[in-house]
């Protein structure tokens, strides 16, 4: 097959004939054109490179060789579903079993992280005998129905969205932007809060919760790192309803996230969830995915009488690649390259916070990084256009990131994960010119800012967008409770 | 990779452990081990070679050199999502479409037929901004939540199922079983004018009908041939009620039935649906699916403002791997090969229906063929247990089969599409001796079934079941309305 056999004119143009128009494409003006990738890196058709800050699914680089043996092979020798005994399915099952703590023993393989979370709702359901779903402001669990329906980053896309009776959506536990901040004394338990006094006012409708879902860290939702000790607590809860608790390890799970394997150990060695999705990296492109829960869980989903049966699931080609995937991991020590390179990226932002006024957070862990950009550093408005024109700007400099969150003003980090330090030197050095020239034609400084994080005390109370007095979190970001990771602290790298 | 890495017991051993007990095996007290496969053949670790008659996604023939390389090919190159522009989605899209009436232009491409189905109903959904579904009894739609809903074949497995409330549940269009059979002058009016009294009951209630759901010709619902004509008055129906039609081809597309590429095109070229959903043999394998619809739906969905985006679907390895399968279709003939082995068969199995009592009906097009087992055929007694016999011997003479249906009585044939007449006179000359064997077991014989059949004037009205008086369907299988394909005339081969 050649590398490219249309003109590009002739694909967009066949693309808006055939392709349903709600299938977005990046840089919709000037569309890029990708033939090739290897690695961090992906060429268009003139043979130009980018740098890839994005793309998280191809988690141990675009193309890598053993994967895709690992799957040409077992193509070549068999590919078929999971109704036949296999080794590659249980040597997988047992290999990702054991990244995981022990109770977590029994998987579900399936083809996309959808279909994960919609089985972990299905299997928490019949596990509790109860509806309701409790899930997070901004939080993206996937495009089937029953997630749109949990999916507030979706639905609010929709004019006239209206929420679901048995779905309930709590403050997402952004200590930046949130309802609780880094200033408060305890966010994790004040979050925690919020998901009990939702238990108890769905109790007095005579409802009933079955699942808690969450991303171990939001990522659309705006790179969101959770304050130590919230899971605990909302699982606490959550327990104590009869419901389980599910993590979202589809956008962060494999290592990503450096210092542990799985993003929800971030929360401590105390924590496990009842129910694990995966999804985007398991496969390093390869439509697969997987569910882990408890021998309970899975008991109680077997007893309903109902057979699952998932035509391509678990079948040997997806496993063979899975395996391969696990295996590069730790041959070419990519967690530990993300806890190192992620921390050096970290640094080099930090930096830039220092020195640039739209920069209004950094965070993140690992590979996982986000830049929250603001107008103004006590009102937090967000720096939405300037967002978007770092976006621009950076592709023509040939550098591919994104921006999230609600406000579309998170700059998202989350590369494949043998992003080097020179990769992330490039990156921040374009963004830097970037942001100076955008801060010049805005007029922008940061006059005292640096002055007043040296010197909080010389500050005042500002005044947000809805007029209410709120302490700014830079303010008291070095004052946070000991357990409450303060803005600088998320960098868990 | 080689073959085989664990003792057979030890894959069985760690299935247990480590994966869902939902997930149901094949002959699970003596489960079958396959390493390998090649064209219709299945190979287990001991090199015993399985002629395979069940695996309809392995569509091309197992392991198909073309499709191997073709999907290797691309993973070396590049694997990544539909936001940048690839040449193999737009070809792709335009390939897919060639198959199909000029309306149904838009394609979205997902991961699996559950994924297609689910977005089938969101796109019915906002098209109509109705929310009714109605759908067929025994109907198998796929597992994730919002298709459960809809699949009496799965939610009857549940204990106290309930139907959801925007459900409606249609007759199966069976004329063997069904309420209208082979002797009624006009089943597909009658059958059509259920769903007609359905959209009336549905408006009583002050809710509306978005969508009527069918596979075009019913796999786990029993190898059901609705007659033709059928949908088109469905259509009409729901159109009028302002639904649209789903087709649902995920068992049977791509040629399979023989004289046609798509199933809903053996009901005439009159019948267009609204939005056809593609699955199973469409990658080969390969997890990958495929919508299609018309423009005006999908203009629709995109008005609601609402982006979709699937990470895997429609990736340059899915759509290099869907342009490889219809290579080979094409270039090997396969659906001319499904319509001359499919005729092979259909008459060697109608020659044993001839000389087996158990066997009641013969029915199928192309290389989708039912044999519905019964203990009685005035009764229509379903041979169960005759048919789990028939399955367990044939395994044994290395033969794959399976029997599904509501009465679990049916022998399905969906084999490769590189099936032979070679392959047919095995399975037929096995299928022969088995149930020669079973009949002197259970003493049963042919007595004047043939007799009635060449002179339906000696016969009587006989009494079911329910004590209700009936005609059996082979009384009048000559004498059928000339646009009711009797069953012998269901092989539309």
């Amino acid at each position: 097959m050649s590398v490219e056999r249309l003109e590009k004119k002739a694909t967009i143009d066949l693309r808006k004939k055939h392709v349903g128009p709600s299938c977005k494409i990046f840089f919709s003006h000037d569309p890029i054109k990708i033939v090739q990738a290897k690695g961090q890196y992906m060429y268009d058709e003139t043979g130009q490179r980018y740098l890839d800050c994005i793309n998280n699914v191809a988690h141990v680089g675009h193309c890598h060789p053993d994967v895709v043996k690992a799957g040409a092979q077992q193509m070549e020798l068999l590919n078929t579903n999971s109704r036949f005994l296999h080794d590659n399915l249980v040597l997988y099952a047992q290999r990702l079993q054991a990244t995981l703590p022990d109770k977590l023993s029994v998987c579900y393989f399936v083809n996309s992280g959808s279909e994960a979370n919609d089985l972990a709702l299905r299997l928490a359901r019949q596990y509790t005998g109860h509806r309701d779903i409790i899930t997070l402001e901004n939080a993206y669990h996937g495009h089937v129905s029953s997630l749109i329906d949990i999916s507030p980053y979706k639905f609010h896309q929709l004019s006239g969205a209206e929420l679901s009776p048995f779905v309930h959506v709590a403050p997402s536990p952004d200590v930046y932007r949130g309802k609780y901040r880094a200033d408060h004394p305890d966010p994790a338990a004040a979050y925690a809060s919020e998901v009990k006094d939702i238990i108890a006012k769905v109790h007095t409708k005579g409802r009933k919760i079955a699942a808690f879902i969450a991303e171990s860290l939001q990522s659309c939702g705006g790179q969101v790192i959770p304050p130590v000790g919230y899971f605990q607590q909302v699982a606490e809860h959550i327990h104590k309803a009869g419901g389980v608790f599910i993590a979202d390890e589809v956008q962060v799970g494999f290592g990503r996230v450096g210092t542990n394997f799985w993003a929800f150990q971030l929360q401590g060695a105390d924590f496990v969830p009842d129910i694990v999705t995966m999804g985007k990296p398991i496969g390093n492109g390869h439509p697969m995915s997987c569910v882990v829960t408890t021998k309970e869980v899975a008991e109680a989903f077997m007893s309903s009488g109902m057979d699952y049966f998932n035509t391509f699931g678990g079948n040997p080609v997806s496993c063979a690649i899975g395996l391969a995937v696990l295996d590069v991991i730790v041959k070419e020590d990519l967690q530990g390259n993300a806890l190192h390179v992620g921390r050096y990226l970290a640094n080099l932002l930090e930096k830039q916070k220092e020195k640039h006024a739209l920069i209004g957070d950094v965070r993140g862990c690992g590979l996982f990084v986000g830049v929250e950009l603001v107008r103004d550093r006590l009102k937090l408005t967000p720096a939405t256009a300037e967002a978007q024109e770092v976006i621009y700007k950076l592709k023509e400099e040939l550098i591919l990131l994104s921006a999230d969150g609600p406000h579309r003003n998170v700059l998202k980090f989350k590369p494949p994960m043998c992003f080097t330090g020179e990769d992330a030197d490039l990156v921040v050095e374009k963004i830097d010119l970037i942001l100076t020239e955008l801060e010049e034609a805005l007029g922008l400084k940061l006059p005292n800012t640096v002055t007043i994080e040296n010197d909080s005390k010389k500050r005042k109370l500002s005044t947000d967008e809805n007029g209410d007095q709120y302490p700014n979190s830079l303010l008291h970001s070095r004052e946070g409770s000991p357990r409450v990771p303060q803005q600088t602290k998320h960098l868990k790298t």
